[in-house]
Order: C-alpha cells, then sequence, then structure tokens
C-alpha cells in the first residue's frame, strides 16, 4: 500500500496531493481509465472487506446513539459497494475534458491564442456520512486529471479508509500516483477548520453535507469553494397553466422524494387561477403540510399559516409554503426573495410568461412545464455529478465533470515582442 | 441627478444596486449600447468639471505628501478623459454576452436542457487612485447586464464623484436604472472590510490593486472574488532556443514596461546554452539588476545574488532574478514554486520541450516564442479587459466581458415528472 496517511500533518498531506496533482495533470486519458477500471474491479474485490469496515462504523453509530436516518446513509451493503464500483466504470465512458479548446484566435501580428480546458489541481472534498462520497468523488477526479483530497466524517472512518486503501491501490498498479487519492484520518473538529485554510494546496474546495458544514465553510474556508447549498425550489402556477399538469408536475416535484435538494418546497399561484387550481392541489397533496398566506387560507381552510421564515425554509419533508400572487411579476420577486438559487419551475401555456419567468428569476436552473426534480446532473445529461452549485461564480447548478477544470490561455508566437 | 448615494448606509447602497441589477439583466443590448453611447458624450460635456474635480483631489493628495508616482495614477487630463469616453464607445462594439448558448441537449424523455450566459448581478469594484477605473469598469458591468457597485480610494474621490454622477445622468437618460452604477462615498478602512462582506447582495467582487489590496480581500472577504494578484513572470530559455529570439524577447518582456504584471520577473535558463546565453542577456539587459544563483554568478559577474525569496519576488522594477536548471523538468518545478500563476514564457525552436512545459506549468497563461508582455484582454482580442486572475475558479488569465456573466439551465417541458 506504499506510505500510508495515518500518521502525517494535514500540511503534509495536501503537498503530497498537490504533488501528485501535478503528475495527473499530465496523465494520459488511457491511463486514467484504466486507473478507474482497476478502482472498479479492486471495490468488487474487496467486498467483504469493505463490509466490515462499514460495520466497525455502524457499531460505534449505534453505541454512540446517532440518529438512524444518519446510521441509514452510513450503511453500506454488497450492492451499494457493486454501485460504487459501477460509477467508477461509468466515468471511465465520460470524455475527458482535460484539453479542450474552448477559444481560438488568431492575432493580426501572427500569435495565435487558445484557451484549453485544463485540471484544477487539488479538489478537496468535505463531506458527511454516506462512504460513497469517497469513491464517486474520488471517480470523477481521476479521470478530469486532478487529486482528489478528501475528508469525511469520523462516523464513516473506518468506511472510507478501506475505500480509500482500495483506491489507492488501484491508482498505483495503473502506474499513476497513489496519492491522487488521499483521505485525512484526523475527523476532529479542529482539523476540519484547517483543512479548509489550506490555501497553499487546494485549488478547490467542494463540501457535500448539509447546512452546517456549509455555514461553517462560509465562517472558515480561505481556500477558493463551490457551495454546494440549500434547494428551496419553487413552483410557479401560471394564470396560463395547464392545471392537469400544474398538479401532476406539483405533486412530483413535492412528494416524490422530499429529502432531496431539488424538490419543490414552496408553491406560488396566479390570483386568477387560485380559486380553481388551490383546493385541487391540497387534495393532491393530501399528507403533505400546507402553510400559506392569508389569500391562500381564505381559499383553503386545510392551509395553516406562514410565517416569513416558512417562505425561505428548506423543509426536506412533507411540508410546503403556498403563496397567491397578483401578477407574474408579483411571483418572480417573491421567488428572488426568498429562493436559494437551486431550481424554481414555472407551469405556463404561454411562451412569454415564460421567458419572462426564465429572465426574471435569478436561480441556477429554470424548469418550464416539468418537475425541478428533473435538475439533476445525470437527468440532464452530464453522466456524472460532483454536486449541485448554489453560487454563480464557476459552476452554477448540476456540476459535471466539466466543472472540475479550470482554464489556461496558450499563447503561440514566431519571436513577436511588444511596441 | 435623482437621488443620490451621499448619505446612505452601505448596506442601504448595496440593495439598491442589486434593484437595479434585476433591471439591468433585462435591458436589451440596444438599450445598454444608448446608455454606454450617453455615458460618453457626457463625459466628453463634462470635461472642466471632472477636471476641476480631478484637480482637488490632487491639491489635497500633495498637500498630505502623497507618493509622486501615485499623484501621476491620480492625475487626470483632457486626453484622459476623453480617453474614458472612447473606451465606453469601444464596449459598446462588443458582443452582448447575455443569452448566448454554451449546452444544449435534448434529452430520451423529451425535455430540452440549455445552459445559457446571464449577468452576475453586482459586480463590485474595489480600486485603487486611478479615476478612469471608475468609467472603464462601468462600461463593462452595463454591457454585460450587470449594476457596478464602485468603491474607490478616499484620495481619488471628488474624481470618482464627478464621473459617477456623469454616467449615472447617462444612464437615467437612456431609460435604465441609474443605480446600476452607484459610488460608496464613504471611503474609510472600515468601509471597504464592510464591502467586502455584503454577501446578500454582492454577487462577485474584483479587486484592482497592488498587494496589500489583495491581501486585505483573502483576509476579509466574505463574498465571491476573482483575485487580479501578483505578476512573478518568467522567461524560460530552453536549449532548442533560438538566441536571438531570447535575447529580445527577454528584453521586450523586462524592459519595455516595467511597473505592470505581465512584464518578465525572472529569467531561467537551460544549462546547455548558459555559457553562451547568459553573457548576451547580461550585456542587453544593461541598466536592469540582476541577482542570480551560484551557477549563474560563476558565468557572469555582473550577477549579484539571489536569496529564495527573490525567486518568488514581483520586483516591478528594472531587477531580474536568474536561475540556471539542469533540464526543461526542473525550469517547470522551479517555475510551479515560485510563480504566481499570470505568465510564464518559453523560448525554443523545439515543440514537444513547448508542449511539455505548456502541460506542466501550473499557470494561467503560457506564451511559446513571445514576449510575457502579450497577455492583456487587448492583444489577445477581447475589446476590453476587467483585470488578470490569477486564480483558477471562474475566470483565469485575462478577463473579458464574458467573465462578468454566470450562467444558468433552462429546461424545457411538456408536463414531465420523474418516476
Amino acid at each position: 500500500m506504499g506510505k500510508s496517511s495515518t500518521t502525517s500533518t494535514i500540511a503534509e498531506l495536501a503537498l503530497r496531493s498537490q504533488v501528485a496533482a501535478r503528475e495527473m495533470a499530465l496523465a494520459e486519458t488511457a491511463l486514467k481509465n484504466d486507473a478507474l477500471k482497476k478502482a472498479a474491479a479492486v471495490l468488487r474485490d474487496n467486498v467483504s472487506a469493505i463490509l466490515g469496515a462499514n460495520q466497525k462504523d455502524i457499531s460505534a453509530a449505534e453505541e454512540s446513539g446517532l440518529a438512524s436516518n444518519l446510521i441509514e446513509r452510513l450503511t453500506l451493503n454488497e450492492n451499494r459497494v457493486m454501485a460504487m464500483a459501477g460509477g467508477l466504470e461509468k466515468v471511465v465512458e465520460l470524455p475527458d475534458p482535460v484539453g479542450e479548446t474552448l477559444y481560438k484566435s488568431d492575432r493580426p501580428n501572427g500569435l495565435t491564442v487558445e484557451q484549453i480546458r485544463v485540471p484544477l489541481g487539488v479538489v478537496a472534498i468535505i463531506y458527511e456520512s454516506r462512504p460513497n462520497v469517497t469513491s464517486d468523488s474520488a471517480g470523477l477526479c481521476i479521470k478530469s486529471g486532478n487529486a482528489a483530497f478528501l475528508r469525511g466524517s469520523g462516523s464513516a472512518i473506518n468506511s472510507n479508509i478501506a475505500i480509500e486503501e482500495c483506491l489507492r491501490d488501484a491508482i498505483a498498479s495503473a502506474g499513476l500516483p497513489e496519492d491522487a487519492v488521499l483521505l485525512v484520518r484526523d475527523t476532529s473538529h479542529e482539523s476540519a477548520a484547517e483543512f479548509m485554510q489550506l490555501r497553499q494546496y487546494i485549488d478547490c474546495l467542494v463540501p457535500r453535507g448539509g447546512p452546517n458544514l456549509i455555514a461553517s465553510i462560509l465562517e472558515n474556508a480561505t481556500v477558493p469553494y463551490i457551495i454546494d447549498g440549500d434547494g428551496n425550489c419553487h413552483v410557479y402556477v401560471d394564470s396560463a397553466a395547464d392545471l392537469d399538469m400544474a398538479e401532476s408536475v406539483l405533486v412530483n416535484a413535492k412528494t416524490q422524494r422530499t429529502s432531496v435538494c431539488n424538490a419543490a418546497e414552496s408553491l406560488v399561484i396566479h390570483k386568477d387561477i387560485a380559486g380553481e387550481f388551490l383546493p385541487r392541489a391540497v387534495k393532491s397533496l393530501e399528507g403533505v403540510e400546507l402553510v400559506g398566506d392569508s389569500q391562500a387560507r381564505e381559499i383553503s381552510s386545510g392551509i395553516g399559516e406562514a410565517t416569513d421564515a416558512d417562505f425561505s425554509t428548506e423543509y426536506l419533508d412533507m411540508k410546503m409554503s403556498v403563496k397567491i400572487v397578483d401578477s407574474l411579476k408579483d411571483a418572480i420577486d417573491h421567488i428572488n426573495v426568498n429562493n436559494s438559487g437551486h431550481s424554481e419551475a414555472i407551469i405556463t401555456a404561454d411562451e412569454t410568461a415564460a421567458a419572462e419567468f426564465v429572465r426574471g428569476v435569478d436561480s441556477g436552473s429554470i424548469v418550464i412545464n416539468a418537475s425541478t426534480r428533473f435538475i439533476d446532473g445525470e437527468e440532464l445529461g452530464f453522466g456524472a455529478e460532483i454536486g449541485i452549485s448554489t453560487q454563480k461564480l464557476h459552476a452554477r447548478g448540476p456540476m459535471g465533470i466539466k466543472e472540475l477544470t479550470a482554464t489556461k490561455y496558450v499563447v503561440h508566437g514566431n519571436g513577436q515582442i511588444r511596441t
């Protein structure tokens, strides 16, 4: 297994990650794909070792009284390990983004200018209980020529180490630097803060976790990062909506899976169709607790009173806020005040209204006449997803492998000097 | 002049900027161009008022004993104001980046996915003494549908106010929100720190200034930012270099203008040609203080001793460090340890060596057989430049108007739900 990362300081690990990143940046596509295929095979060959390590984590979690939903996230089984291996093989099929030309210009003085995609370098991932993130994010980093510098949670440390060691073995056997995947063993609170401040080494930090993790990044991080934040997603039912479609999309967006960031949390209805649509919505959303403004409560007695905070809350549960608006413009304004920049849908047969919604709503993804649940890297055709950015710089919305690259200008000349 | 920004708190100004940004995001290209043309005309009509305000700043600066080079940067004259107006008219000619489609995909379920360019929103610029930054950056923000939220230095406050008022008048007369350009009047140290932390309002902060400003951003900013940092630029003369070309490019990169970030600061020479090339370089760089490693000093007695710090220093002056390396690989390693990610040149007739340099050197721009002085938005064909990014996320290298945009996914369906 070569040198391990057991006893090193975090800065020492980060330096090793940076050295590996320089080598990974030069690796040919075939070599990276070979490492990914070998990694899938090693995971499959080591299912029982991985599940054994995972059992240690589960036992410790049960002893410490961890909540059952967190234990569920932590738990691996043979299918989940096979899915991790399969995920790595899917990354093999993705085109290698490195070297792609994004801009080209021949200058009057004979210089040729090209802008090409290059790896970011050290991509740091800080994540919570799910051990599959170790493998999933490492796979995307390897394919994009980066080094994955990983810091998972203490509750999953044995599982994460078992997976990391498999990946490192595979990478080394493919002739690439094993430090291209490196897991920080120290899972103390202090180590997380230190990790976020390794500005000299980390080129991009991607957090994968809940609001507390994001708050900690905003508070402590000095490295460049991409925020994968809340999804306070809206479904706006326009006056020109097909109400059958609106009902079906609404129910899907809210209830198909409530615990995910692209689930709808707030229903906004144009007043002209609220009297007809809202009672239908209340009925079809049976089991969902609805809280709304006074107009909504007047129309339907089954709706509780919404506070201002309700309209900006991501429930991730069978609960939804309801707002009646006087106009499309008011809908846009309401959404812009309350949304988190994730995904917002409009249901309308009016293309002009849809276009106004697209232009006016400040969000990463706008969906017209479909469920917000489609805002996901796989659904949008990226093959795999490293997260969903709710910020505007570098990446916005679902992030595929291209978002793990930077660019570089390459200027060719034959002796030109500036006068 | 409408409501002024004289007495408002910074957060109130930021909110006004955000409201204006929402309106600017919807503005048609023709309207934005009209505002830019009118702004150029108003600047020309108000030359004497602007120069009067500038004279106040100059007098105050002289009284306070400001360094003469800073007073020079602060000083406007009729030509400089005309150049500001001309700069706005050049921005009119740039293509509007808003709405450009970057990705399109038809999904098997009938959804169509588009990724389009949208304005960032509130673009904050914090800058030092040059008053032309007020006009130049406002012009690029207007064209890209953003609001420019400006915070210049106290030494230029009268000049900046005079220019801002001209721009606001012009924007209002074109029917766009005058708050699309908004200058913070409070130039206290505290206001700068507060400005950098308006996370609720500022979508992107672009600093334009020296190392102290950048250090303050890294220390204090909580808003997303793009760092326009040092340029510790290298010229590497390979063993396969045309030495006449190397000499000419080196002299140009070092001496054509020493005070700019794309000037060369460090010369790296392959040992095989050092004995022949270095004496020529020393001669042609007459007037430049050279400091080098022991091998360089052995070859040429005119070279002083370089410390480790010298190799990572951006002199911005007639001084240069010199390093002799055993191989191309050593040159790449030396540059990666010491550079600031700005621009690095290789002089070589060997295309394989050039390609290895391009892949191996971690920098925003690589120049092959030409001067580093070409790394500049205008020279690369972007028409105008908001700065040169030395970071990797979002923008890297010279930033044109496209770098002032974010993206948005737009997904069209006809009632699709996720199963």
